[in-house]
């Protein structure tokens, strides 16, 4: 590859703003510049683009307009659930969160500010492909439980959650049920009258939309207490002057990867598959999360020996861009909680690299991304004692046979 | 005019983004796609493309680049500054906060949720002018008053507070002051360590930024709790993945603000004169709001007799976008909270229009508006029954002298 090119294999960081949504907001930035809450023609036109925008993000949840709020992100869908849903209710005396160790910050981190303001929070384990067994999740079920919350495709290795069989569990009970489907809407088919949730938050720039805009599904009947305070817009949920841009990226994003999501699936698998085969070929990598259950675009990689910061940095030197399997910047922090929680050793977490797709990546960037991410390794192998990156120990599931899990 | 053309007079509610944001933020919807968080070349444009935002708007508050906090706009920053404050100081048992009766939603709301959840609110009044007497907030603050929270500049009638003066008397007791600049910044000098405040609040789309971005400012050494949790972006103060786009905007936005000044106050200053003008040329229109402390650009009037929603929806159907007093859409709703806490009568609050002018409004844009709305003025008056709309009282500052406010 040239110097200039570059390859963008880091879609579940961000993902580029499709060609189509630039196309549409482009002159509604300089154009359209009512404010929806403004009784006027220019303001009417506001109004309606935020509305058929609204439309076209239900469709792709498979909910009326209606339930769809828009937010400023995933993050604030996903405080918005949580909180929304506690302040609601806590009149009724349930303080009792089920949540999993592998959630985003945005739910762990909520939940961790709610137990540190009267609820108690369980965190249900994973296995070592990062699945949620519904059973723990039954066991750690209370009385007072008033809030489960479970993504439906996890960030760093691309595992999917047996969110349907969790949700019945929960509605048994009468307790809510919230899918961080972050990950997952715009990728795969989130349908949340199948999934039977009661709350679903989404991001735009996930899947070609624009960063600062996100939803939150929101079943008609349930009742969130709004967070953030104002004005009475997108149904008295949420607060503020709508982002119009934002959002009418957000509705074009959706319409276009519902259009394309089979296509778009079917590519994601043929590219996956090209990085899944370096298991194959190559010694000590293996693949982080489940063999199926999974979001096409995302391969999480461990090649042991091989410092993923170090793996990453260098092959970003050369144009190619992807991930480390944790969110730390460096191993001055944490390793990736998530890799831990699936039981990896410290070192095998540092070993990790993320790799997501997007539509827009071709079959021969991939192939030329393997060879460079092979070779990549390879070197820094060499170059890498492991005393250096901490000793995995043999519980390890970098130790287990492929067939394990 | 003719029927294309419209005249845009209501930049309190949104402005148009822009021209010279809008050109710094096209290419980048369609390149700079990197996530800042991301440790390779793309993430790392992504975070220095934020970091000049925070420089350009930090110079526009004449604050330090790390005391900016990027948001998803002033009602979030009015948020995130009130239960921010409060959260972080709850365990010192300190409850209660004063604020004033002609703020906006977010900051009444704000307070409300919170006097819901164990703090007590003192709302001080204000004058026929809009003023808050700062005499009036000493004598509200108790020992255990935590915050007060007063704007800079009022959205409706334009009457700016004496902000000084009651940081002041708000740092003699160690208690924070929270400045709602919204309406203020970018539109008149707002030196934030001039006006002695720990918080401050602005709004990229009321000058010339997009939609759906905020920032505040956070005095260095001053401690806020996040109220969205997750990620630790913006030094762990709000969470989420920037808004790269939209902050981009707002410290282009700034940029030009602060730049163009002096000439857009002057030259707002003149287009007020062309419809401060109406009061003297037509008999019962009224300027609200304060005949010289205001933030040069808006112009709030009751012409009496003359339903304001029927003022502004006539106009609009010539292509003149104005805006009403009140923020209510029809007389189902409230008068406006504003007007009434300025001793205006029902009737005086729903007979008044708002206009809000902005740089690209021209002197001719003026002239011909002032004919069209004293016109449309004096058609609805002809048609409009006052029995329709209530009797105005006696105290109401709509019969005062001129002089007297």
């Amino acid at each position: 590859m040239t110097e200039n090119e570059h390859i963008y294999l880091d879609h579940n960081a961000t993902s580029p703003v499709h060609p189509e949504v630039a196309e549409e907001v482009m002159p509604f930035l300089s154009h359209g510049y009512g404010n929806p809450s403004a009784p006027y023609a220019a303001g009417r036109e506001a109004r309606e683009r935020v509305q058929t925008a609204r439309v076209q993000t239900a469709r792709l949840l498979g909910c009326a307009p209606g339930e769809v709020a828009f937010t400023s992100g995933g993050t604030e869908s996903n405080n918005l659930a949580i909180k929304g849903t506690f302040f609601a209710r806590r009149d009724k005396g349930r303080k009792h969160i089920v949540t999993s160790a592998v959630e985003h910050p945005s739910v762990r981190e909520t939940c961790a500010w709610l137990a540190g303001n009267g609820c108690e929070v369980t965190v249900v384990p994973v296995d070592h492909a990062g699945r949620v067994e519904p059973d723990n999740v039954e066991a750690a079920l209370r009385p007072d439980t008033f809030l489960v919350s479970v993504m439906h495709a996890n960030n760093e290795v691309g595992t999917l959650q047996p969110v349907t069989a969790i949700a019945e569990l929960a509605h048994q009970r009468g307790i809510t049920f919230h899918v961080d489907g972050v990950q997952a809407a715009g990728r795969i088919p989130v349908d949340v009258k199948e999934l039977g949730c009661d709350l679903c938050s989404l991001s735009a720039h996930k899947f070609g939309g624009i960063k600062g805009t996100g939803a939150l599904y929101v079943r008609e009947g349930f009742q969130v207490e709004w967070v953030q305070q104002g004005g009475h817009q997108e149904g008295g949920v949420r607060a503020g002057t709508e982002n119009v841009p934002g959002i009418v990226a957000l509705g074009k994003a959706a319409e276009v990867a519902l259009r394309d999501l089979n296509r778009n699936m079917a590519h994601a698998g043929e590219l996956a598959a090209v990085f899944e085969e370096l298991t194959s070929s190559q010694a000590l990598t293996r693949l982080n999360g489940h063999h199926i259950e999974r979001i096409p675009n995302t391969v999480n990689l461990c090649c042991l020996y091989a410092d993923a910061m170090n793996v990453v940095l260098t092959l970003s030197i050369t144009g190619l861009y992807i991930g480390t399997g944790s969110a730390c910047a460096s191993h001055t922090q944490e390793p990736s909680r998530v890799l831990r929680a699936m039981g990896l050793s410290e070192m095998a977490a540092y070993c990790s690299i993320r790799i997501s797709t997007g539509p827009e990546n071709t079959m021969e960037e991939a192939q030329r991304a393997s060879q460079k991410l092979s070779e990549t390794v390879e070197q820094l192998r060499l170059v890498t004692a492991p005393e250096d990156i901490g000793i995995c120990d043999e519980n390890c599931p970098c130790f287990f046979e492929e067939g394990k899990r």
